[in-house]
C-alpha cells in the first residue's frame, strides 16, 4: 500500500497540553508520525509519497470561512495580545446555541473550541493545512487509479474538529474533507468507519443531516472518556440523515473479541449502504498500552482489523487519527495496513 | 455600617489559575479579603460580625441538587481518579443545550463549568458554603433590623455562578441566594445592582424569566472581556422577565464620568421598579490598577458611588464580588460603604 506523508507535520509542535490540571508535554506530538513512517519504511509496506496542494477550496467545503480565518490568524493575534503561554481557551458559551462572537482573541478561543487540552501554537495552522492536503492527495490518488487501498499519514489528526470548532488535538477534519472531495468527484455514497478509541464527534456533526455519507464509529463510552458529550448509541442522525450515523460505545476494559463483534456489525452497516468508497479514521489508541485510553487490543489484533475491513471489497483510504506516544503505534498502524493488503 | 465576615474564606486557596495559557497563582486569592477586613477595622467603619448558619435550604432554592452534590464531592473524586493537578475542565458540551451527564469526574467538570480558569481545590466547597452563609446572615440582619445598609464580605465571589454551572472564581451565587431569601421572607420586589467590572452572567441567568427580581449590570463590554458570551445590551430578560434584565456594557478605557452616567441610568431603573430591598454585587475591579480589567475608576470615585447608591433611599446589602490583588481593594470597598453611610 502506498502512503502519503509530509515532513511539515512537525510544524505542529505545541509545548503544552492541559491534562489532569497540569500543563504537560502534549500526547499528540511529532514522534508519533515518525514512529509510523519509520515502520512503513522498515517493513517495506510500499512507497511513501509527498502530498500535492489542493488549495483552500476543499477545506472551505467543510469548514466555515470565519473558523478558517480564526485558525489562520489566532496564534499571531494571541501573541500580539501579550499572552505568554500557548493559546488555551478559558471560558466558553456554556448552555447557549447562538452567541455573538467576541472581538478579543481570548474570547474567540472559547467561541471556536470544544476542548481546552489542545493549545494553539506557532505553526499549527500550517501543519493542519498540510495534514488536510495529505488526506486530499490520498483520496485523489485512490479515486483515480487501480489501487484498492491507500494510507494518508495525517498529523495533526482531524476527527474531533467540527465545521467551526477545534479541540481534541484536531483543527481541520481531514477525513470529512476527503469524504466531501469524493462526493464532489463522482462518488455517490461514501462511508466513514471511525475506529479511533475516541468518538469522532466532529465527523459525526458535519454529516449528521446527510444520507450520502454514512458515519459509523467504534469508541470508548462517552460516559467514561473524551469527548464525553458525543458518541452515545442514541445519536443516529437527524432529518434525512436519520440512520446514517451509527455509534458503538464500549466500556472500560473492552478487549479484542468484543471490540471485533462491534466491528462486524459496523462492517455489515457499511456493506448494506453499498458505498462507492470507504474512508477509515484510523486511530490505534485502542491499544492496551495507550497512555490515555482504556481498550485492550494487542498488536497482532490489528492485522485482523485490516483483514476484516478488506473483506468488504471496497476501495479504502486509511486516514490517520489518534494513538499516542508509544513505539508500538508504528507496529499497530502498519499491521492494519498490512492486514488489509493481505486480502 | 456592619460587616459580616468569616475567616473560613481561607479554605478557598487554590494554587493554580489558567491564565494566558499558563498556570499562575490565582488572582482571586485569600489576601483580597484580608485587605478589605483590615481596612474596615482600620477605619472603624463598624462592627465585623461572624455569620450564622442558614443551612442548605436557601442554597437549594437557587442551585440544582445535582450541581450542589457535584461541588460537594468533586475534589475528592478528582483526587481518587489519580489526577495530580487541581481540577480544571478540559472539554465541554460545545453547541449543545441538552447533554447526558458523563459518569467520570473529568467529564463532569466540563458539564458543570462555564470557564476553565477556576480550579476546584481542597476546601473549595466548604468556603463556598460559608460565603453563602455570609450573604444570608447579612440579608437576614438587614431585613430584621433598622439599619439601612449592611456589607457581606463574601469570598469566594458568586455572580458568575448559574443554577448549575461554576466559573469565573464563583461556585454558589451568593447575591442570588440572598435575593431569593428576601422573596421568601416578605419582600415583594428585589433589585440587584451589579457594579463588578465583569458581567454578572450567573445572576442574570437565574432571574432571566422573572419580574420579581430586577437585575441591572454595569460592566466591560463582553466583546472585549470575560465572560465574553453574556452581558450585551440586547439581553433584557425573557417571557414575563422581559425588561427586568438591564445591561450597560462599556468599552475599554471607560473612566468615572461616563461610568457614572450609566450608574445614574441604572439607579433610575431601580427607583422606577420600586424595590423593597437593593442588593449590590460589589466588585471594585473597575479600579484603574486592577490587574485583569480595563476601566479607569480612581479610589476617591468609590466614595461617590456609595453616595449615589444611598440617594435611592432603599435598604441596601452590599455583597462582595471581584476586585483583584492590589492593596487599594480595601480602600476602594470601604470608600463605597463609607460613601453610602455619609448620606
Amino acid at each position: 500500500m502506498e502512503s502519503i506523508f509530509s515532513e511539515k507535520h512537525i510544524l505542529r509542535n505545541a509545548k503544552t497540553e492541559l491534562s489532569g490540571g497540569l500543563l504537560v508535554e502534549p500526547y499528540e506530538r511529532p514522534s508519533r508520525a515518525e514512529y509510523i513512517v519509520n515502520r512503513i519504511r522498515d517493513t517495506q509496506l510500499g512507497n511513501v509519497i509527498s502530498p500535492g496542494d489542493y488549495g483552500m477550496s476543499p477545506i472551505r467545503a467543510i469548514h466555515s470561512a470565519d473558523f478558517v480565518e480564526f485558525l489562520q490568524t489566532a496564534w499571531v493575534r494571541w501573541k500580539e495580545a501579550g499572552f505568554e503561554g500557548e493559546a488555551i481557551p478559558s471560558v466558553w458559551p456554556a448552555g447557549q446555541l447562538q452567541t455573538v462572537r467576541p472581538r478579543f482573541i481570548e474570547g474567540q478561543l472559547g467561541y471556536y473550541a470544544l476542548a481546552g487540552e489542545t493549545s494553539l501554537s506557532e505553526g499549527t495552522w500550517e501543519a493542519a493545512y498540510e495534514s488536510a492536503q495529505v488526506a486530499l492527495s490520498g483520496i485523489d490518488k485512490l479515486l483515480s487509479n487501480e489501487s484498492r487501498g491507500i494510507f494518508s499519514l495525517c498529523r495533526p489528526p482531524g476527527h474531533h474538529a467540527t465545521a467551526n470548532r477545534y479541540g481534541g488535538y484536531c483543527f481541520l477534519n481531514n477525513v470529512a474533507i476527503a469524504a466531501q472531495y469524493c462526493r464532489d468527484n463522482g462518488s455517490q455514497r461514501v462511508a466513514i468507519l471511525d475506529i479511533d478509541f475516541h468518538h469522532g464527534n466532529g465527523t459525526q456533526e458535519i454529516f449528521y443531516d446527510r444520507d450520502d455519507v454514512l458515519f459509523v464509529s467504534l469508541h470508548g463510552d462517552p460516559l467514561d472518556t473524551f469527548p464525553f458529550f458525543w458518541g452515545h448509541e442514541k445519536e443516529q442522525g437527524r432529518g434525512s440523515g436519520t440512520g446514517y450515523t451509527v455509534n458503538y460505545p464500549m466500556p472500560p476494559g473492552t478487549g479484542f473479541a468484543s471490540w471485533r463483534e462491534s466491528l462486524a456489525k459496523a462492517l455489515e452497516k457499511i456493506a448494506a449502504f453499498n458505498a462507492d468508497v470507504l474512508l477509515v479514521s484510523l486511530g490505534v489508541d485502542t491499544f492496551e498500552n495507550d497512555p490515555i485510553s482504556f481498550f485492550k487490543l494487542k498488536s497482532d489484533d490489528y492485522l485482523v482489523v485490516g483483514r476484516d475491513i478488506a473483506e468488504l471489497g471496497i476501495k479504502t483510504q486509511f486516514v490517520m487519527e489518534g494513538g499516542y506516544d508509544v513505539e508500538e503505534i508504528g507496529i499497530n498502524v502498519v499491521n492494519v495496513l498490512a492486514g488489509f493488503d493481505s486480502r
